[in-house]
């Protein structure tokens, strides 16, 4: 009620541009909260489409959005580029790199989650992560690179195979995008290289790919791969990564020029250094609410919080879970700042998608419809292209998807700052 | 004779894919000539773009096109990422950076130009040049960094302050663009910001810009940079440039957050270790069929060549000259391959161009006749995008001029990287 009585919102504190913080921000835009969003990078990155800047389909810009741009929307939110360093519970204050410190109200910590490793040796140093904008773009660079040198000096090892670990959604999106990069332009594009020595191998260490679908789109998302080319190693462990080669658990040893690192991600190691309690895959743990058990201006969101699904299992690190997170915290702050209490969140599964490559795709949507091939790949295209942000984004993405699975060519196959 | 006698054409080394590059192996695509094209980046530059990438009005990809994609269209071209350490006159070989060696019969030396700092103290080391793609993606990334800081933290210094050095081309179209950028999205996006710190200097040490274009043209572009709230000091050379200001000749002091370097440009210095003759501006001296005087297989075109015009002045470093170049010298070739001899180079000057922004250009076309304003943009607008490579480039480019220019918005502020 203090609030209303100086007749000024809560100061409220988002840390992180993703979709957690996004929601949160445009929840509260009607409210007279007093939002301040904080990234470490001046735009929002759409990271389901990461893996295509990562082999060139799309161009940076397309995936990513101004924050500020995003935040005027709302009229009184602002933002500021700045990385968190620590938390002053009980000042209320936020700690940025280089000195700032912020006040806050209520503080939403959405800045996600990091590559996880698993402790394979080598991997963070010779593995390549698609988490970042940053991230798809060395991927990128380090995938022609490989083609050129190849192309000029030759290759007898394996530098032109690409191996990627983990069959998750974004392994497979990776290893069929890199299948039918090879088959529409490695011939074409570089006659000197042999295209048949272009292995893309899939290692899995669970004995499916895809878990958390369904056993049917499992199958389907398998065979679409091996149509592709794709060599599918289920029940495979990665035991190290090397400069030029991925040896396995069974010791088997795959030359790769290559190596991309799907294999999951985990929490921001800041979490921890913030002293907050962490559950599975350091990830926070939350009340009910979403909020710190003993910091109840404090929520956390998104791939950062061990928030349990109706199952008991925590949510899944993806943008649905993220998103009603967000919006259920930015209702809780706005309860809150009116004298209210909060209410638990209830996550709606709406479904899950991922796509192989050019009409193939898989999706279960809630209630159980399951769909694959062009069907599961047009509502794919046409989710991805309505959630994306920005009507600019949407067209570039829109032309550079015609131009792509229509003409079937390359437009922005181009190594930035090679 | 030989050439045909064997049945196969003569072996073509192009050094460059910039303007002058492309139009010899373009020029040679219906000859028997084995051409190779050879570049250190993948890609060709659309260099007179690179001006909007850097103001983020163009995504990267929108001014670069596969230089594979490119050589594949003639079939026998190939292309080869590498860079160029020496020639081997006797041997008749380039020298590639990592041991690559490669044997010619024709070699074209087209690896264009550097910035020249002109000696300025400071220059190279403060001072962003948008020659090439990474150049220009260090502008973006600097000037938005800048925006960002002085937005958290508040900033008295002139750290908001833009200093464009040189009133050519670049420069104008550099400065215009960023003062439309200011009115266009600094106050919006910035609120925190006073727009009216944000200066836009431009320095020219002649007394008028554009040399080279007439006399109205210059005055016209001088009161549409002054219209934008660009302050020109001509007159002025740099006599400093240090990490937050530029000195100038008259001792004035201009503190400032980005300095552009568009002061002009200067032969690569690899063209004096290979020991070529080099005139003005380092650029190589070529006989009139743009052929070295004791190298008879050795071409050198664009900005590299220090070719005279009618007038008996060097040829401005511009894409038209090279373009033209390039087709000459494809020209002689084939007249070689075939035991023909040579003809001189005469350049035909096509007219010359500059924008400064929205509804605003100038263009001198053969013939004298001078256009500004609307007309002259438009013109502009057409002619970029019907020489720009690629359809989906030009696509992508129609797209993002549509939306900045009717919507008057900006898509592509991402710093990639930061």
């Amino acid at each position: 009620m203090h609030d209303r009585a100086v007749g000024r919102g809560p100061r409220v504190v988002v840390v992180g541009a993703g979709f957690a913080g996004l929601a949160v921000v445009t929840g509260l835009r009607r409210t007279r909260a007093r939002v301040l969003l904080i990234d470490r990078h001046p735009y929002h990155t759409f990271q389901p489409l990461l893996y295509q800047v990562a082999t060139a389909g799309l161009n940076p810009g397309d995936v990513a959005f101004p924050a500020r741009t995003l935040v005027r929307r709302g009229g009184r939110a602002d933002f500021r580029q700045g990385r968190l360093t620590a938390v002053d519970w009980a000042a209320r204050q936020v700690e940025l790199a280089d000195h700032g410190r912020v006040a806050y109200d209520y503080l939403v910590l959405a800045f996600g989650a990091t590559t996880n490793y698993l402790g394979v040796a080598g991997a963070e140093q010779h593995g390549l992560p698609i988490y970042t904008l940053d991230d798809a773009l060395a991927v990128r660079r380090r995938m022609f690179g490989s083609l050129e040198r190849a192309s000029a000096f030759g290759s007898d090892h394996g530098e032109l195979t690409v191996v990627v670990v983990g069959g998750g959604a974004t392994g497979i999106e990776m290893a069929g995008t890199l299948a039918e990069l090879r088959a529409a332009t490695l011939a074409r594009d570089y006659p000197r290289l042999d295209a048949a020595r272009a292995r893309v191998v899939l290692v899995e260490r669970r004995d499916h790919l895809l878990a958390g679908f369904p056993e049917r789109l499992r199958r389907y998302a398998l065979s679409a791969l091996a149509r592709r080319g794709v060599e599918v190693r289920l029940g495979e462990s990665v035991a190290r990564v090397g400069a030029t080669e991925v040896v396995l658990g069974s010791g088997a040893v795959i030359p790769a020029g290559l190596v991309v690192w799907a294999a999951g991600v985990g929490a921001d190691p800041l979490a921890g250094r913030l002293g907050c309690p962490q559950g599975p895959g350091g990830r926070i743990c939350v009340g009910p609410d979403l909020r710190l058990a003993d910091e109840p201006a404090v929520f956390v969101a998104g791939d950062l919080a061990a928030a349990l699904g109706p199952d008991g299992a925590p949510l899944p690190q993806l943008a649905q879970p993220a998103i009603q997170m967000g919006r259920h915290i930015a209702a809780q702050i706005a309860r809150l700042s009116q004298g209210g209490t909060t209410e638990p969140f209830r996550y709606r599964d709406r479904g899950i998608m991922a796509t192989i490559g050019r009409r193939a795709a898989v999706a279960e949507l809630s209630g159980g419809l399951q769909l694959t091939g062009t069907v599961a790949w047009v509502a794919w295209l046409g989710l991805h292209l309505v959630t994306l942000l920005g009507t600019r984004n949407r067209l570039s993405v829109l032309l550079n998807w015609a131009w792509r699975y229509l003409a079937w060519r390359r437009g922005s196959r181009v190594i930035v700052g090679g």
